[in-house]
């Protein structure tokens, strides 16, 4: 049995320990707070419920520790740490920043496999964005997300004065990636790609108008989005708004056959409408998840499996999902995978 | 620069080509043919075109060889052949003797890498299956075919008496699609997956009710499907079947959160229409392809450069596309890919 610490118990650590939950190879051994240990009840009286500051004497105990807190504070100092002492799983999502956290971790994971940002984008998604252009060259990522909610907008609407409650839907533009899919490789803006759905409570004397235009004109967040705002009432906000659906798609549209040039060089080119040159090749990979961290729980879950064996492989040091042999992942023996799944 | 050797130049062989042309790290030096080189035109004269039977000769100028051939009979004797001289990649494809297949190769592949059975189905299908299962453990996969032009039953239709042409084009059936992407789980026979749409043309003093009876009929091919045949003329067929468009899909529909049985096991549970006890999770990868050999070539050529960048590294033996890390697929290096595309 791979025995499984979790670090941080919210939303994405309650996925992770459900998940680990049908794993027949894992256990969960303890979670691991910053909050005071007994306000976390674990219906499994065989976990235990520690202070994140005896981590340190759990080193026997655990073989892979997966962490659930945010990138933005918690991983760029608890990583490294845990990293020296315990096999770990992280889904770091600063996209600029993971060059050198990595090396930060790398640093360290002398002894121990620290597989870094994983979950789904960056991860599962990131696999995809890597395989599809490996195999088609000439061609176009385009990565799209939702419909989703999005923790961090929902959180920029709720700073708003008069607001009480908020959620914030990330959708892809249909006609954007009804676009791709017909093989014209379109450049999409910011705009183009994705527009933003906000459900919002207000309090009852806040000035609505004054609402939506805080939101619609918020930089960075949404003002280079289309973006709709619908008031609703607490009732309807607790009954539609509370789960956390999300997904998202990863779309290649490429082509085969090569055109010269004419100066010695033979080179893909997209000449938009003219597809005579060659064949178009479309990929797509596509999530619709009812709950985003249930299934990014899953993820880390089939990732800290991995963890544990290169860890017994002696392949330390900082690792990335493109870095892991699928065959890692699955619960099944190498060779039952290839006989059954190959 | 990879040097490419080819071995055998039909459809298949030419996509390889093509693939291998726009890659810039990448050069095509020989391809190998059992008929007579001099039947054997390539465009860029650098290419070597010469008889298999002169392979040993070569084997300081090859890096990796792609193997071209068919499964059933060429790969058998060649690829362990092959494999003890080079680096090998190829597309060994029929799933059940995949494993006593690999296990030829990896005795004899002693000082180089054999990746076997790549392509998209077994290939790319093969490493979805796998990543899917180990994130959903409680789910069902779900492989369709098509719709796209399958070789081997259009082979089957013409050694019919009196056919001429023909094109077999393989369907998933939409309704068990939808029942798949609805999260149902349901169990599909061979029948309720596929249809089978046939192109014929047949001979002017043909019986054509026998012709289509001899179809829907033929055991293994079409007696256990749906099958519509279709008689159209010669100038029709050579208009719109003689591409080999094909494509499909892998798809996972799955729950997160366990139930617990009372028997003290927490498994998951397929309720059927009663997804109240957790959350049902999507995954789906998909491809639409203008030209399966193009694209089924241009895999190749990317587990090619794998098979090149393992060898250097002594990874020596059989692979399987589950054994190969994804940073080893990219043109680029592994920390331009983890920058740009994690």
């Amino acid at each position: 049995m791979i025995r499984i610490g979790i670090v941080g118990y919210g939303n994405l650590g309650r996925g992770v320990a459900k998940a680990v939950d049908i794993c027949p190879d894992m256990e969960l051994r303890a979670v691991f707070t910053r909050r005071d240990p007994r306000s976390i009840k674990i219906a499994d009286s065989n976990v235990a419920v520690l202070s994140v500051d005896s981590v340190a004497n759990m080193v026997d105990d655990i073989d892979v520790m997966i962490f659930c807190g945010g990138s933005a504070s918690d991983l760029p100092v608890q990583g490294p740490f845990f990293a020296s002492l315990f096999n770990t799983v992280d889904s770091y999502d600063t996209h600029a920043m993971i060059p050198g956290y990595m090396a930060s971790i790398d640093a360290v994971a002398k002894n121990t496999t620290a597989i870094i940002s994983t979950g789904w984008d960056p991860g599962l998604f990131s696999i995809m964005r890597v395989l599809f252009e490996a195999v088609l060259p000439d061609g176009d990522n385009y990565t799209f997300w939702g419909e989703g909610l999005s923790q961090g907008h929902s959180d920029a609407i709720r700073r708003i004065k008069g607001v009480l409650h908020a959620a914030q839907y990330t959708v892809p533009v249909e006609s954007a990636v009804n676009s791709v899919r017909s093989g014209a490789r379109p450049v999409l803006g910011t705009r183009q790609k994705h527009l933003r759905k906000c459900f919002v409570v207000a309090d009852d004397d806040a000035d609505k108008d004054e609402i939506e235009n805080a939101i619609k004109t918020m930089p960075h967040y949404f003002a280079d989005y289309n973006t709709s705002v619908h008031f609703i009432d607490a009732d309807e906000f607790a009954k539609t708004h509370t789960n956390m659906p999300h997904g998202g798609m990863v779309l290649r549209s490429g082509n085969t056959v090569g055109v010269n040039t004419g100066d010695g060089n033979t080179v893909g080119v997209n000449t938009g409408d003219d597809r005579t040159f060659g064949h178009n090749q479309h990929m797509e990979f596509s999530l619709k998840l009812e709950s985003n961290p249930e299934f990014t729980g899953s993820v880390l879950v089939a990732y800290a499996r991995a963890a544990y064996r290169m860890s017994k492989e002696g392949l330390y040091g900082a690792k990335t999902v493109l870095d892991v042999p699928l065959s890692y992942l699955a619960i099944k023996d190498r060779l039952d995978v290839i006989r059954e799944l190959l």
